[in-house]
């Protein structure tokens, strides 16, 4: 942590933001400058992460010199993570695409869907069955009936389940039914949600939120991870821009940035990104093109009559083609699908 | 609602929209311009909502009339809503001042602080017990004890308490403890913990979403209603921009905005808008010229030690100025403090 | 144009309105809903924009139903532009890629850059003689000189030439060693720049402004063509968000986005976006896999000593294993480079 | 400068780094923390600004101690300037307030409009001669016509002129006619344009870019003022944002973290910020409340026929009783108006 005095900081104020990192058990390394004075604290810098050093009479800034994220960090573990769930992994080599309907409607629609999303490739089923809707008077989803059928969605195909939590006394019900836990940007600080993840054996999958920086994502992250959970997936998703010709701007050099801060594998979910389906194709491609380990996206078979997002769904033939075109985009960067 | 028509659509395409509209009950008003044709759909536009329109063959785009929210809309109520909480109005002629520490730290931390705000003139003692913090390794808040330390400083001084839920699972406890239930930004989108406050008789103080649009943070307020609980109070907190001088940018034209779209009454927090304690002062007394009902501003006797959010408290000395200040623009704009 | 009135409009107002329309040589279609009456303007609802109809007593919103743009649209011209220049063609089944320093900074320095880039496949050499630069105190380009340099590396390679305008009394000069005026993102809405440009018969490449939307930028391309050049290239270079990770967030998605509503070809700029050269090469490949025409990519052989840009700059080699990376993933989507 | 290095950063690449540094004429200071080493720059850190640090191996990122603009700062000037045009004074105890129709129609609609805000107490008159326009098909202005009509409005009212410059080409015309150099928003970083008006005695009315930070605001001021031209008045003018209720998003806190960066002063143009008159009142209020020096305020006698703006003009009554409210407030914080 660097420390930058105001040029007029007198000799008491300094002494007594010296004191203050001494006691801490941090050592003061003060470097007078032409034009400011600056000290320099050396040790753990996240004890000093949780003191409001600018309410220091005398403190013009502070400069952190560490990431505030410890075991999401590159510097605590060097080799990607790759979660094994079921037989599929994620983070490895190959590629993983979770696809399905937004939301879990009737078991006819999702048992058709999974078959469909299975049989191009698809390596997980998706669909909800609690739904944070915009407003409280769309449908808000099957819950409990809508596991059920994801189940047996599963035992048809296969296929491992992913789905949203969406409050901390779901939690319970829905680990009985799916195989990865969804954190949707809505909730991704929503640290008491966070936390209770954490304490499960479960994949999660903590989506951007629609807001949030890649800093304070990771700290999500650690969130969980703190809590003893450390298989985390981060899905980008697009994130709020002044831009409205897309639903959201999908913010793909994300991938590469958090290719370098972070060991966890990176998903992308182009869909609710651009909020449109005839844009869906091409940032999906882009997606595996930019380095993700895998792709959320969004598949429903008569769009018209979804319940949830249908302008963004892809009929399953489009998902199809899509699958086929990304499979060769993916071996031009050494990946498989 | 207006569906815009793409140029090349064709009568087919054109048919099955409108018998999906009279299906709906609605009446199909067709209009062929000179470059498009738009369909206007005559009736309760609510129910179109949910349809997703724009998945249709033929549709370029649709257009919406009306707002989505109702019970919260002026069209709805058109006098102001009037909030009663012990002897305190909010949202009437009288501005309220909520004032008191980031985080409840101890027993005499809180009591000394609630002395000062009382003596200062505020209206409400603030302070959280369960704290929402983007890393966790930061004080999370002494929950029960928090609570109890501020009922005790409502005893006290009178002033009821304003406190933040973060989890469905703690309402119960807090209700017996506060008077105010306040929704943090991080939660504005939380729609379990909304619907569950909804149905308490609970004056809710809403935190505008960090980077949530008018609309939406209405209609979280309608969650929020539609529960049965009408007691919102919106407070504006500065949204997430690209600006990086202040730690949010304080949107106070969401005042005078909401004045036209809703009837409930608006409160402003600057000081997690700017989160410097210097620039407290100037946006209080603006929120004050720009119309707001009341304000929400942190106070601590010794920010340098505050667990929580140090830098941006004000101390008790130049909070009574400031009071003393926003009374006289309070009195220049027809209003009392 | 969709003119919605307020609940409480009266006749008269309406009226008022309706005999603007008409005055205007465009039909009133008044249709009553259930909450709202809105007034369908029925012409050339581009007459209508300079209107400020929000203005007339009795209106709540204007909904426009047309874009903005004429000339730049694929109403106005189905099939894809093909700009040529020199034996390249931009916006056809090659992709082409401008490449070289950030600025001209010497005679040695853009000849062996000029080299290295021709000898990796590159169509356009690129370099700045005028240089926009945030500070007064940085380097503000050769002038002149550099542009003589550039003709120099075009007469050695072959390769065209792509500089930047910056002030409209520039342009005589620059015109004649340029083969692509390119336009920054700075000056995107510097209209008299436009219009300047607009009179010559060079190919202008028109950077997005920094936040602009894909509207504005579109309505940018408009001003040049409607002085008779129509040969714009638009070029994606990231826009400004929150985050900082990057140093802008590129918007990849604007590439299907813009192959919908134009016919103009459209590049990307990943250096500029993303500002680490690191994170160039798979923003580059994600840009081909997204659908783009080419891409503008900054390289220089001794970044160290770069005047400007070098943290951003691929070296020599880099860049060389870029364009094959690039390659197989152009022909993975049909294209070739 | 603090120059923060990799964790697994080589003897060889710190040599190189601070080889560097001295070959500049600046001290290294290496201080070795737990987990980071890093170097701090002694000297005149503005000669490293030009400098890619981060392109050196090794280097995982660079963190600047001092402001970029010298000349602008209130380190180089404690007290506030003043500027004097005829009888007036910007950024003394007085406010002003610009006031004016966005675009000078005709001789009859600016001496109208003139007449008028003298009469309600403003201190100069505004209006466009030449207009920024969005499309090109919308009113470009009357260009020297409109001088004429703006200096014919001064010699009337005695208030002196604000009128904007968007060419290099046209200041010699401007400066005979207007005592104030508007630059516009979307030429804040036209940065030929910034260093021509540096050069003439006439005082700059500098407005903050569509999503310049307020850095970047106080560079292009700082290219003013380095060409010899230090009468700069910086104006706030609403930023770009995601929300769309408001044309833009004041900035209002962007008052007093100025007035805590710079010696300069600063006003506010409500008018552009909210886009829609009935928001102007409370916002310019605000603004007198939050510390500005003065506002810029868009008036016009016939809002519905106005060729620019119409939507966000106040009418003349509106304007009188706005300026009597604003005088309430001004000495409610110690100003007059």
């Amino acid at each position: 942590m660097i420390i930058v005095l105001k040029p007029d900081t007198t000799r008491e104020q300094m002494d007594h933001i010296i004191e203050k990192l001494t006691g801490l058990g941090l050592k003061a390394h003060v470097s007078a400058g032409t034009e400011r004075t600056v000290i320099g604290a050396i040790g753990d810098e996240r004890i000093l992460r949780t003191i409001p050093l600018e309410a220091f009479p005398g403190v013009e800034k502070v400069l952190p010199i560490l990431k505030p994220f410890k075991l999401a960090s590159r510097d605590f573990k060097q080799e990607n993570s790759v979660i094994r769930i079921g037989g599929a992994e994620i983070g490895g080599r190959k590629l993983v695409v979770m696809a399905g309907p937004c939301a879990v409607e009737s078991r006819e629609q999702l048992l058709e869907i999974a078959g469909e999303v299975k049989g191009a490739g698809a390596a997980f089923i998706r669909g909800g069955a609690f739904k944070p809707r915009t407003s409280p008077y769309s449908f808000q989803g099957l819950e409990e009936e809508g596991l059920k059928y994801l189940a047996e969605a599963r035992q048809k195909t296969g296929l491992p389940v992913v789905t949203e939590v969406m409050d901390p006394r779901d939690i319970e019900l829905i680990v009985k039914y799916a195989d990865v836990l969804q954190i949707g940007a809505r909730n991704m600080q929503n640290f008491r949600l966070l936390k209770e993840v954490g304490t499960y054996r479960k994949p999660v999958l903590l989506k951007r939120g629609i807001s949030a920086t890649i800093k304070e994502w990771l700290m999500s992250a650690e969130y969980i991870m703190s809590e003893g959970n450390h298989d985390v997936i981060l899905c980008e998703r697009g994130i709020r821009t002044y831009e409205t010709e897309t639903r959201n701007t999908l913010d793909l050099s994300a991938v590469p940035v958090l290719k370098q801060l972070t060991h966890l594998p990176v998903i992308v979910d182009p869909s609710h990104a651009v909020g449109k389906w005839e844009l869906v194709p091409p940032m999906a491609r882009a997606a595996v093109a930019a380095g993700a380990d895998g792709l959320l996206i969004e598949v429903h078979s008569n769009p018209e009559e979804a319940l949830c997002d249908g302008e963004q769904s892809l009929k399953p033939k489009m998902f199809r083609q899509l699958m086929s075109e990304m499979r060769v985009i993916a071996q031009a960067v050494g990946r498989d699908l």
